[in-house]
């Protein structure tokens, strides 16, 4: 009884998906993260042709310069041809939201179900529409400056119980301000660029001298992090109002770190090397047009904040997150399961943060979230607190277990958002780890 | 007597001079920073056209651009019309070495004494030349990542001794690694930018809260930068032998910091707003070669380093530095008198230490030293050291005093070489502190 009554939920639920979501001529599954409502930007090329701006309609990848060249998008006010054929994104969300926000429209109009000026030119489908797996994707973005904040309450306090004060475990600023630093932007890369254990300094709590060698506290780090989409004048802020007219959009972020490294090499000015040699981030933007429907309120913030930080608004978004690990010749598995909401601070205060000093903004930075954990400790976004800093391995399928990364794990973080039969996701970001170089 | 001899010394200093020093058509005096020797790269602008790339010979600015449209460079290896329209210096010094090493030399060819090629060309004099005070300077390199090391002992001792603990003043890690964190490079900008006095968060001592407001703790900070000229791949290190090799040369940078910001905001993840609303730098990027004249060696390392920072050579280079405070309408005043070889890291272990780990560098990367205090008291590189913690103000010639900046006040600092007669220097970088903008 109770089974039948599941599965007729399930049906139920799909007749709303397709009733709630748009129709178009690109079949849509349900559980697609790409529906109509979707249209993310990103930069794709395919054998013999390089780097150019794309969207996705599910598994299909639409070749915006292909497309301008056909006459596509004549009618825009921009010239399509020449912004889309930039190796990024930055051109585009320099024309303003009013025209980004236009062309997306315009997008959805095409693949509409009705609309059958591309839908019927098969010679143009064969030019411009790519099934996702022949196409390579790239940096959506050419970052200017990537900044790392660290907002989520549960984080702080999971790090701060670790290696500072159980009782006490934040610092005194922490409620007052995002806290955040700068990260290193040339080492931030696309999904599915693997990287190298990092080799460093490291010590051992006996020893008087550090050692070198690679990494054995390699960890992931489940972030978000927002695209600005306006730039700033050096001394100019932008109020927790208005940031989000300056923020185009969301990748996912795995903040890859070395926690040996980082911990020798932290104090007195912050994360540097345990940090810089590789952040990976998921290759489709999605805007902020396209996350409004999930639109929530954070949590509740009991310590007053300045003026220049409070906001009436709901600032976040309910974007469920999850991150995998895939040994080597393994099925992946499930670690971790979070969500956007947590975040304490929201994307608009961390922008007013940012700028509040006149530090000047640029299109394309990128500003990351911090580790997003939860309250539950599988919803923890950090090997370091999964594995509560090694005390509790986390079993594979496989046998083995893990209190930070192998060599040859695949790190996997999906995120999406789903309401009223609605569905937008941000696909996944992947990144296999590599063994540490010989040389050095 | 004595007065008598010292007039003869100074004759025959100044004969000395005559003789080291190569001759230009272009009249040198001996106390100018930019001798044939020189030959540095900035950008430069003139009413009605846009930014150039351009060298300097004593007060003299030489526009390549149009000497490479008058067809002067053609027999380069290179399109010197293309490299030189760019608005900054990353294209030519991506170059290479070998190619800007030869430039450099038939600049000072064409600029000799007995070369007329240019000299009596008074059409292409009047197209080219210009005085230095009819040029607007621009930022010289398109910046990509932008380091801030913390690599003179005196000044991490100062810090330490003021903030933490006397008779242990450096943290354990500090003679091991050259400490440094990833600092903003968005606003980072060329010397004659003034900078608003910035505004955040404050906690004072008794409080509980933090207020808002604007520093009350405006600082500069004495340091140079280097600027990588080749890039690496991630997960590629660079030796600290191989390291100056991929060092095109130095500026001059002034890096403000607002101490109460930094002061509240630091931990755990080091320094953010109270170092990103502005750090200045000196135009013309004074090449590696042009320095070679006054290497020297650094400090003794007492603490035997890891294998990846041994090197034998000369790491560091003879650079006298000094500060001026000018407040309005007043005449400048000297605060600070320092040297560059006083600095305990060198710049080749700074570049082996950012890379060990895979990060990778770009051309147009600052990698800047951290403040560079000597030994005395009035060699200390910032407001913070110079006036101890605010307990010994600065007597200015007007009645003021000084322990941290007064708006209006503005920073000049200069730097330069100077052995057998030759001197090269780095001009100056200026700013001025400019009233706290009224809205947020």
């Amino acid at each position: 009884m109770r089974v039948r009554l599941v599965v007729e939920m399930d049906l139920i639920t799909k007749l709303i998906i397709i009733n709630k979501m748009r129709d178009s001529w690109i079949e849509i599954k349900p559980d697609n993260d790409f529906p109509l409502e979707n249209i993310p930007f990103g930069i794709m090329s395919t054998p013999g042709w390089g780097p150019r701006a794309a969207t996705r309609i599910e598994d299909t990848v639409i070749d915006l310069l292909a497309l301008s060249e056909a006459g596509i998008f004549d009618q825009c006010e921009f010239s399509a041809r020449e912004v889309f054929q930039a190796p990024h994104l930055n051109d585009f969300i320099a024309l303003g939201k009013e025209q980004t926000s236009a062309f997306r429209k315009l997008v959805q109009d095409l693949f509409s179900a009705d609309n059958l000026l591309i839908r019927d030119n098969k010679a143009l489908r064969n030019t411009a529409l790519f099934p996702i797996r022949e196409v390579s994707m790239h940096m959506p973005v050419k970052v200017g400056d990537y900044t790392d904040f660290y907002s989520s309450l549960e984080h702080a306090s999971n790090v701060g119980t670790m290696f500072r004060d159980a009782s006490n475990p934040l610092l005194p600023n922490w409620k007052h301000m995002p806290v955040g630093y700068h990260g290193r932007s040339s080492s931030v890369v696309v999904s599915g660029t693997n990287i190298h254990r990092p080799k460093g300094q490291l010590k051992q709590e006996d020893s008087d001298y550090p050692e070198f060698g690679p990494t054995r506290q390699f960890d992931f780090e489940l972030e978000m992090a927002f695209v600005t989409g306006l730039e700033t004048s050096l001394g100019e802020s932008v109020s927790v109002e208005k940031a989000e007219d300056y923020i185009f959009g969301m990748v996912l972020f795995n903040d890859l770190s070395a926690r040996d490294i980082q911990k020798w090499e932290y104090v007195p000015l912050g994360p540097f090397l345990g940090k810089s040699f590789g952040s990976v981030i998921s290759p489709w933007v999605i805007t902020l047009e396209a996350l409004e429907p999930f639109r929530v309120k954070g949590p509740v913030q009991d310590v007053p904040v300045l003026p220049y930080l409070q906001s009436q608004s709901a600032g976040s978004f309910d974007i469920h997150l999850e991150v995998f690990i895939r040994p080597k010749n393994r099925p992946e598995q499930l670690v971790c399961r979070s969500n956007f909401k947590h975040l304490y601070w929201s994307i608009s205060q961390q922008l007013a943060h940012q700028t509040v000093s006149g530090c000047n903004i640029r299109i394309g930075d990128l500003y990351a979230s911090g580790t997003i954990s939860g309250a539950a400790p599988d919803s923890f976004g950090s090997m370091l607190e999964l594995a509560w800093k090694g005390t509790r391995p986390i079993f594979m399928s496989d046998g083995s277990s893990r209190v930070f990364l192998h060599d040859h794990d695949t790190v996997i973080m999906r995120g999406h958002c789903e309401k009223d039969g609605l569905r937008i996701g941000f696909g996944e970001v992947t990144t296999t780890v590599l063994p540490a170089k010989q040389s050095i």
